[in-house]
């Protein structure tokens, strides 16, 4: 076994811990790159090592980017009162791609799970209080994932700011766009039946 | 938009060209790999940019490896007299996992193709036709894939080398160990009918 068989089969094992590949699809990948070494795989590579390098977690929000205060929390005209709770920052780049909301986020870092001991500390959920008072935010919009820990997670939140005179939302429910009933499940039907409005 | 924005992006578009990998996988594998930074990201990134930095096609057989000549070629334990013909490096790889075949590879690049206008000199053939007399080889095996390319370019090498006395042969064409004959395609089940043998 050579150097460069143990290097390739190093590089092949860490592609293959990303979500979506496998060790038969990180094989194929490495093979692709081997075949395309100055063109995609060099490039990337230094793509790669540059982002690790200067990315950092916004101090603010949680978002993710070169600042210790990102883009987002540093534009004044996004501080609309308006604060988006969300889980993690995959979840903030969905929000943002939609190019809907004005406001700003914060990024909670995961639900809490009485299962796998995840409590109000581990989530930064402390500094969303702490921020709530400091930036004058009037409403806070919960925009957690439609799980059991996500809904748990809202249900906390929304406890701990009751008589804070912050108004808490949550994303409306309902029939997805372009959604057919058919392949909808029951829970998704029920709830847009419940929140029915006139037309 | 700002600098990381844009360097994320870029990483996302050059993983999104991965084979198995599209825009949305893409986009969660940096996510993934944004939240390891120091653990997997930086460690990946320096990892493929060593093996694009070292990584030489081998001027013998054109196996991948960080010499000139690869270590299979390299080795006298291989020079049987046997010489395997694959289509690239991911077959070669293929064979050597079997850890059946004793002797030393030839890697064509690819087939012929009367369509994408690929002949004998884009495919490594006249470097198989010297290392044949210059190595001594007694038999070549053509493990090329069963696809109508492969077996057009099978054909050419057989005839190329009739009259050269060295004997060519083929991979055996049959039942995969494993398979049910209910979920064969036709072409297998008759070719693997043909090919029987006593029991």
């Amino acid at each position: 076994m050579s150097d460069t068989r143990r290097e390739i089969d190093t590089l092949i094992e860490a592609l293959a811990r990303l979500p979506g590949l496998g060790p038969r699809s990180a094989r194929r990948a490495v093979l692709y790159l081997l075949q395309r070494r100055g063109t995609l795989m060099l490039p990337l590579a230094q793509a790669m090592e540059a982002v690790a390098q200067t990315a950092r977690d916004c101090l603010v929000c949680g978002n993710i980017s070169t600042d210790d205060v990102c883009p987002i929390c540093a534009n004044e005209a996004r501080a609309t009162g308006e604060l988006c709770v969300v889980e993690d920052v995959a979840d903030l780049w969905a929000m943002e791609r939609a190019g809907v909301f004005r406001g700003r986020y914060h990024v909670l870092g995961g639900t809490l799970s009485a299962l796998d001991a995840v409590g109000p500390e581990e989530l930064r959920i402390p500094q969303l209080i702490r921020r709530i008072a400091d930036e004058g935010v009037r409403e806070i919009i919960l925009a957690l994932n439609a799980t059991v820990n996500g809904q748990t997670t809202a249900h906390y939140i929304a406890d701990a700011l009751s008589g804070s005179g912050v108004a808490v939302t949550t994303l409306a429910q309902g029939v997805p766009i372009g959604g057919e009933l058919d392949y909808l499940d029951d829970g998704t039907i029920s709830a847009a039946l419940r929140s029915r409005r006139s037309f």
